[in-house]
Formats: C-alpha cells, structure tokens, sequence
C-alpha cells in the first residue's frame, strides 16, 4: 500500500531553549512524507514558492517521496516563525506568514486519485473535502488532522469533513476544544460521534491515546533525555502510524496498535534535532531498535485474578 | 508480608468543579493505608485530635489496619482546606492548619519495629529519619513520598533521609525541582543518584513511570470518565504499589511493574468520588476486573524486526 498526503510545506525559523534556526524546511506534508517514507512509499500534494531550496526538494526525492503533486508556484514559500520555552509541549507563534500557500488548492495528479490510504494535513477543512471530492475511490482509510485555528473558526466546515474521514489525529487541547468536553475519555467518546471510526490524541511527552468506538490503547512516548526542536512531532507521529499501516497493508485493531507505536517512535527522532534533521541520518537499524524497546517500556506481566 | 505505614491523618475540607465536603478524612496515612488493605495487612502510625469522629478510625479498623500506633492527642486535627478547578491534576492549598500534627514525633509500637514494608508518608524528613532509627532490622524496601514544601524549605534533611530509603514516590513538579532537572528523565536519573535504587514519578492523568538504574516502566492512568476529588491519589498510588508487593511477598522488577499497575488501579478507584468514599463500597472483584482491563489497555503485538 501507498499514503497519499495532502498538507503544508514551509519554511521555519525557531527558537528553542537548546538553539536557533532560520529558514529550515518544516510544515506537515514535509513532516509527514518524510516520516511515512520509513515504512512506505508516500505521494505527496503540496505548495512552495520560489524560494524554496531546491535541496529540500532533493531530500524527499531520495526518501523515495513522488512529488508529482508538488506545485512550484509564484511567490514566496509558506514561513511559520515559532518559540518554545522548556515546556517544550507548548510553541508560540510569532509569526504566519502564508504566503503561496496562502492560494494552495490541492489538486490531485490523475495518478494520486485512487490513494490506499490518504491523510489530510492540518489545511483549512473546506480544502480537506476539497481532495476527497477528489477522489475516485473510497480509500481504505482517511486520517486528517486540524488544529485550534479551524475549531473555533471554522466549526461548520471541520465537521463537515470530520464526517467524511476515518481517523482524526489532535492534541489533547484541541479534542477538549472540539467535544466542548474537559475530560480528555468523554471528549473522546464525543468526537467518535461526529464522524470517525477512530481517534488518536496526542499528548506530546505524554505519549498518544488511539480510540475505536470500543477500546482504548495508551502509548507512552519514548524516554528521551533530550528534546531539541518539537516542531512536527504530530506530523511524523501521524506519518510514521499511515506509513505503518500501508507497510502491513491491513487495519486490524492489532495493526492499529502497532501503528500508534511506530508513530510514537518515528516521532521520537523527530523531535532528536531540529527540522528534518534527524530523519537525514535515520537508519533502519535505530527505528528497529526503538521499536523493539517499547515492549520493554511497557510490558507487564498479566495479573492473575487469584491476586 | 505487611506494610507499616508512618504519616498525616486530616480532616478536609474540598472544593471541586462537581462538588464540595467539609471535615472529610484525608491524610497521607489514611489514603496509603486504606489503598493497601485491600492487598495486604497494614500497621498505622499516626496522631488525630480528639476532635477526630471514631467512625473514620472505625473505617479504617474494619478494613483491617493495625492501628496500635494512632495516638488521640489533646487538641484538634490536622486541617487542610483545598480547591480544584477543572485541572484536576493541580491542586490550590486554601488553609493549613497542622493542630496536633504539627507536634507529631512518630513512635514506632514494639510490635511495629520489624516492618516487612515500610512508607514513610509525606512528612518532615526529619521525622522520616526517625522512623527509620525506630527500625531494628532493615525493612526489604523502604518507599517515601515527600513534597515541593520540603523540597526547598528542608532540602539538608530530606537528602539526607533520601539516601536512606529503596524508593521514592514523588510527582513530576517536584522531580524536576528535586533533580534540579527540567527533563524528567534526566531528573530521574539525577534523584537515582541520591540514593534510592528505585523511583516513581507520579503524572496524575497521565499515569506513572517506574525507575530502576537500567530501566523504565510506563504505566497509563486508567481511563476515567470522571474524575470527582484527586485529593489522595497519590497516597493511593503508595498504597496499592507498596500493599501489592506485600501480597506477592517479592521484589523482582516484574512485581514491581504489577504494583505499579495496582497502584494506578487503586488511585483510579480513589478519585472516583469524594474523600475515602469510593473504598467504603469499593470490592475485590471490581479491583480485579480493572486490573485485568489495564492489560487490554496498553498490549500491542510486538512489531516483528522485519518490519
């Protein structure tokens, strides 16, 4: 199977407690592609302007990312400026500017129309239905994500498209703010009525909670001691659970599971260095290794009713 | 094996968004020790005033707690006054009035003096020392549990008492102040330092995690729709955790992950309504139907190294 992806690609300048960068390649689809393109071949729908350096370009090709829905339009590329302070699970953002992308109507090369699986990156939900109207055939599983921004303005839209997809991936915040709801289980049960079979929320060094209309499955993140750039974790968290799926190629609750877990993983490089920068060196080897090591972080032994 | 457990007993006085009690039974002493009856047999050592209802010390006879080591001192009972707002993980400290606690020096009984457990509740570390020099023979673990309050008011003396005991339980706010640490992990790795070979940092709805010098264990909060009155999760979490090994009678890293498990198990009991009130009619067959659902809740097929 193949992950279709349909989101922003930009150009960030951060600043963490650990350092400072300018101009580095970020956004979702950039994050997610990257991310999914671990375990599956990944197309990706996206804007830049022409600013954008050719050697981005280059980096997701040779991750085997197929850009024929890559558009270089005129103008110049997508730039987000955002700070964090130590509590690395909260960004500040000190400046949007849209730019390109601020016109992006994803279009969807005939070659992308009939996509396996197919996640809509956090755009304004009303381009969202855009590419599922786009669509030829019912993919077999649609994730999308969003964000505060379209919840409080855009609430008529988002739930239009909420109940067009499959999964919804959010933060914990914003499952609050969609459901109206503080507790995180009720908010749960509340967004699983809107629409999707299936819900993660993601609770940054917390870890992700999945959700079918059924069960629960909690994650923890990956131990790590140091956190340098947490800018797209959500995005590689959800890149690394479709790729997941497309390379098991089936969507039991089990393979679900094991998804939630390789994205928690995927995620955990991510935030390693800034932007992309980890995923450049990313080796087969280490995703294994921390995979393997999650079963260590939260295996039990059962215990017996007798007790 | 039994546990003894040396702490506060307090009358309190709550507010939450679902509701409000006044004079309730509370205390780090109450909750631990009430949590882990419902493992293993429990000693008390502890001071109320006489203003304390025999009820609540009814309560706790019924449940089967040796309390040869609760003294009814002249005066009245420890008083804490406390609101939550719809964060539930934090509480506000309305009122303090330590009354008869703020004399307390513990004494062990001579029939308490060789505790298999033993938990020195949330107390001046200076009276937690004192408990230790009360023990003739080594306990086979020796938990605390300590806060913000000692942490930079007494810190001399909590190190000192740190160094002495197997086990910390201590919240994530304070570990970071503790270890001095913004990053939990490093600040877990700091506080292993100081002394206990073992540690367990509280994330209130996000769950716990288990430290020894090799390995880390993440347990999820048990999923609750509502959560009515946190005030003793934590104690609660004690309780279950130290009852639990009581009753398994071994220390291998793997009891100690089932004891975390219980002890999340019992503090999600806890929250569920005011006070002790969820442990009047709390049963053992509800205990270990939740226990069983937390394997449900956190299994996934370990992803094969192909993958």
């Amino acid at each position: 199977m193949a992950v279709l992806v349909v989101g922003s690609i930009a150009l960030d300048s951060l600043e963490t407690p650990f350092g400072k960068r300018d101009d580095v390649p970020g956004g979702s689809a950039t994050f997610f592609s990257t991310a999914a393109s671990f375990f599956a071949p990944v197309q990706l729908v996206g804007v830049v302007g022409e600013d954008f350096p050719q050697a981005h370009v280059e980096f997701l090709q040779g991750r085997g990312v197929d850009l024929a829905g890559l558009t270089r339009a005129p103008g110049k590329t997508f730039r987000w400026k955002g700070r964090y302070g130590f509590d690395l699970n909260e960004a500040h953002t000190l400046d949007t500017q849209l730019n390109v992308f601020g016109e992006f109507r994803p279009e969807l090369p005939p070659a992308f129309r009939n996509p396996d699986l197919l996640f809509l990156g956090n755009i304004h939900p009303e381009l969202q239905g855009l590419v599922l109207d786009q669509v030829e055939k019912r993919p077999r599983l649609v994730g999308m994500d969003t964000m505060n921004f379209w919840i409080s303005g855009s609430r008529k839209a988002l739930l239009e498209t909420l109940a067009r997809v499959d999964m919804l991936f959010i933060n914990d915040a914003e499952a609050r703010q969609l459901a109206g709801e503080h507790n995180v289980f009720k908010a749960a049960r509340a967004i699983l009525s809107m629409g999707p079979s299936r819900l993660v929320i993601k609770r940054g060094e917390y870890g992700a909670l999945l959700f079918d209309r059924e069960h629960v499955f909690a994650a923890p993140a990956y131990p790590l001691e140091d956190v340098f750039d947490p800018t797209g974790a959500g995005d590689s968290f959800a890149g690394g659970f479709m790729g997941y799926l497309a390379r098991k190629g089936d969507l039991t609750p089990n393979t679900l599971r094991q998804a939630c877990v390789a994205g928690t993983t995927i995620a955990s490089f991510c935030v390693e260095k800034f932007s992309l920068d980890r995923f450049r060196e990313l080796t087969d080897a280490e995703i294994r290794q921390r995979l393997a090591s999650f079963k260590t972080l939260t295996h039990f032994d059962e215990i017996p009713p007798a007790v």
